[in-house]
C-alpha cells in the first residue's frame, strides 16, 4: 500500500482552518508560506501555543488571562479600588487601559450573555461578578458592555441584578457609536464616553 | 521583581501575527478564542505544525510539497509523461487538477520572478525546471502561471528560457471567463479578448 504523501500539510491546512475567520484559501496559503518562507515561524507558533494552553488561565478576582492566580491589575495598589469596569473580553479591557481615562478595577465575563448560542448568566461568570462587586470597597460598577444587540441585553441583566441590591451602576455614554465592537473604536471616543457615563 | 503576567499570551499573539494577513486585532481574537473556547484546536495546530515541519519537503522532481523524497503524482503511471504544466504553487496544482482536464505531469516553481523582492530564476527553480524538460520524454512545456504582471513575467523567462533550446511551449488561453457577462469582465480582459479572437 502506498502511503499517502500529503497528509502532515493537509492535517496543518485542517488545523489552520479552526482559527476564526480563517477558510480554506487562507489556511492553505498559511501553510504554505510558513513551510515555503518561514519554517522558524511554524515552530515558533507551535511552542507558543503550548506555552499558552499549559500557563494561561483566568484571574481569580477579575477572570481576565493571566498566568498567576489573580493578575497584575488586580494586584496594582495604585488602581482606585471603588470602581468596577464590566467589559467582554481581555480586548475590550485592552482597549479602555489605552484611553488613560480609567484607574479603576476590571471584570471580563470573557463573553456576553447569547441565550441562542447557550451562553447563559453563569456562563460569564455573573454569579462571581456579583460576589466582587459587593465586596463593600466597590461603589460603583461601570457597565462597558459592546453596544451591539447582546451587549446591551448582558448590560441590562448586570445592571438588574447589582442595582436590586443596592449598588450604583452606569453605563459608557452613548457615544460610542451604536452597533459597534469596543475593541475598534477611536480612542477619543471611548474616553469621552467614560466621562459623559451616567 | 514581579513576574510580566502576560508573557505567553503575548507570545501566542506575535507568533500568530507572523501568518500571512493577520494582523494585530485577527491576532488577539485568535489567540483568545483558542485559550477561552477551542484549547484542544491549540494543541491541535501545535502538533500539527510540528508535524509538517519535520516531514513536509519538496518532491525532487517537480518540487511540490511532499513527503516522500518524489511526490504520487511525479510517480503516477497513469499520468501522461509527454506533457509539463507549470504552475506556481500547489494551491495553482489542486485548481487544474479539479478541472479535471489535464493528465501530464507538473514542475511547481513554489513562487514568482520577483525582482523587487529579490526572487531570481534559481529560487524558483529555473535551472531545475529546463533539466526536468529536457529528459527526453517531455514533448511539450504548458505554463500555467498566473495572468498577472509578475506571473506573466515569469512565463515569459520561462518561455524563451525553453524555446531557445527547441522545446514546445504553450500558455493557457487568456480571454474572458466562461459564464461571465462582458459587463462585469474588466476591460483589460475584454480588450485582449478582442486581440486574440479567433
Ligand atoms: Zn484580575
Ligand atoms: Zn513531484
Amino acid at each position: 500500500m502506498k502511503a499517502s504523501s500529503g497528509d502532515a500539510l493537509a492535517h496543518l491546512v485542517e488545523a489552520l482552518r479552526r482559527l476564526p475567520g480563517v477558510g480554506v484559501k487562507s489556511a492553505q496559503r498559511m501553510a504554505y508560506h510558513l513551510l515555503q518562507h518561514d519554517q522558524p515561524a511554524a515552530s515558533q507558533l507551535a511552542r507558543a501555543l503550548d506555552a499558552a494552553v499549559q500557563k494561561v488561565q483566568h484571574c481569580e478576582r477579575c477572570h481576565t488571562f493571566t498566568e498567576q492566580p489573580v493578575c497584575a491589575t488586580c494586584l496594582d495598589p495604585q488602581r482606585d479600588p471603588h470602581q468596577l469596569c464590566v467589559v467582554e473580553t481581555p480586548a475590550d479591557q485592552a482597549a479602555v487601559e489605552r484611553t488613560g481615562s480609567y484607574r479603576g478595577l476590571y471584570f471580563v465575563l470573557m463573553g456576553k450573555l447569547s441565550p441562542l448560542d447557550g451562553v447563559g448568566a453563569h456562563d460569564i461568570g455573573l454569579p462571581a461578578l456579583i460576589e466582587r462587586a459587593f465586596d463593600e470597597v466597590v461603589q460603583e460598577v461601570i457597565v462597558a458592555t459592546n453596544f451591539t444587540a447582546e451587549g446591551e441585553v448582558t448590560a441590562h441583566v448586570i445592571a438588574e441584578a447589582l442595582k436590586s441590591r443596592g449598588l450604583r451602576v452606569t453605563r459608557l455614554a452613548r457615544g460610542v457609536p451604536i452597533g459597534s465592537e469596543l475593541e475598534y473604536v477611536d480612542l477619543g471616543t471611548i474616553a469621552h464616553a467614560f466621562s459623559e457615563r451616567r
